[in-house]
């Protein structure tokens, strides 16, 4: 597989909560983060998840929202992913950051160029990556 | 906090409706617009959230979609912000527009170049924006 | 109504499964293809849905991912529509992708240029779109 999503992280499932419509999946990846997506308890029957499967997590660059100076911040994203701005790529509206976490794992962002002055971002500066469990998706091989 | 999210909505919890995976929480803005979000009932309890809370609202602008001639027309989001163009920043591809709704809050927009050309948007040209509740995040300061 | 939304899919709801908070909604394009939508269970009731109701399914590029060589792969994602590239408008960071599948419906993405590359993506490639249910609006005419 070649997918276009700039995030496309390896791991295990290491547990389902399954509800009606919906169903949270929690996954420990390669890098030890921890990634946790909501996706439908169809698609989990249909991908046969249970504890242990491999996934891969696949998370587009536009769904991911950077932080800085979060200290006591709290949010409803499942997903708070701490590193350092390893890169920056400009365009005209947007700017690709990447970001490095201590586990290794590089986390791709597309963000405005104002936020990215606003942000004060730059090679090496500390932020957060926060992504909503909703817009990761799971991928398996069969 | 510093966020990249173009859109940050100060407010407070008026009323969450909790399911097994799934929360509904609305959110009473300061400009007096109110905005929906469905977080994961885990996250509900992680901040504990209730009926009172201060919240702060981070909704991206690639997620908002915009509307004109929109009378008649009911959709599935539960974000529906009328508002004039104020603003409009173009790029190769994408243009950010801002919305500025009657109650003064102002709503950032990533969409096609051709769109705005498709919808005529021009500054002073009423239009909506709207957002799934699914993509509106929220944030506590502790 | 005029949407900013890249992709404007006309169909009729085929089934509707609610739970507390969210409910599925499957829906069946004028062009043959699928798409599943999750919207809020008060969206269904506030649209009044139910089968055989007329819909108009929202749904930014930026939402969409594009995958290539996907034999044996199953993803989360309920939408999974293949076809053969139509047409790229490329900007600085980002290219617009347009996609025909078999039923003739055109589907646009908006990737970054290296994934562009690293896909090998031109005119007549084959590819296939992914999009999560949760990122599908559902709109109607009263």
């Amino acid at each position: 597989m070649k997918s276009s999503a700039r995030n496309q992280f390896a791991g295990k499932v290491t547990s389902i909560v399954s509800g009606p419509v919906n169903a949270e999946v929690d996954v420990l990846l390669d890098s030890g983060d921890h990634v946790v997506s909501v996706i439908t308890a169809g698609s989990v029957k249909a991908l046969g998840l249970r504890e242990g499967s491999q996934v891969v997590a696949l998370i587009k660059a536009p769904w991911v929202i950077l932080l800085t100076d979060d200290a006591g911040l709290k949010t409803s994203a499942r997903n708070h992913l701490r590193g350092k701005v390893s890169r920056l790529v400009k365009g005209a509206v947007n700017t690709e950051v990447s970001l490095q976490t201590d586990g290794g794992l590089a986390v791709n962002a597309i963000i405005t160029n104002e936020s990215v002055d606003a942000l004060g971002l730059d090679i090496g500066v500390p932020a957060s990556a926060i992504i909503k469990a909703s817009h990761v998706i799971l991928a398996t091989r069969t």
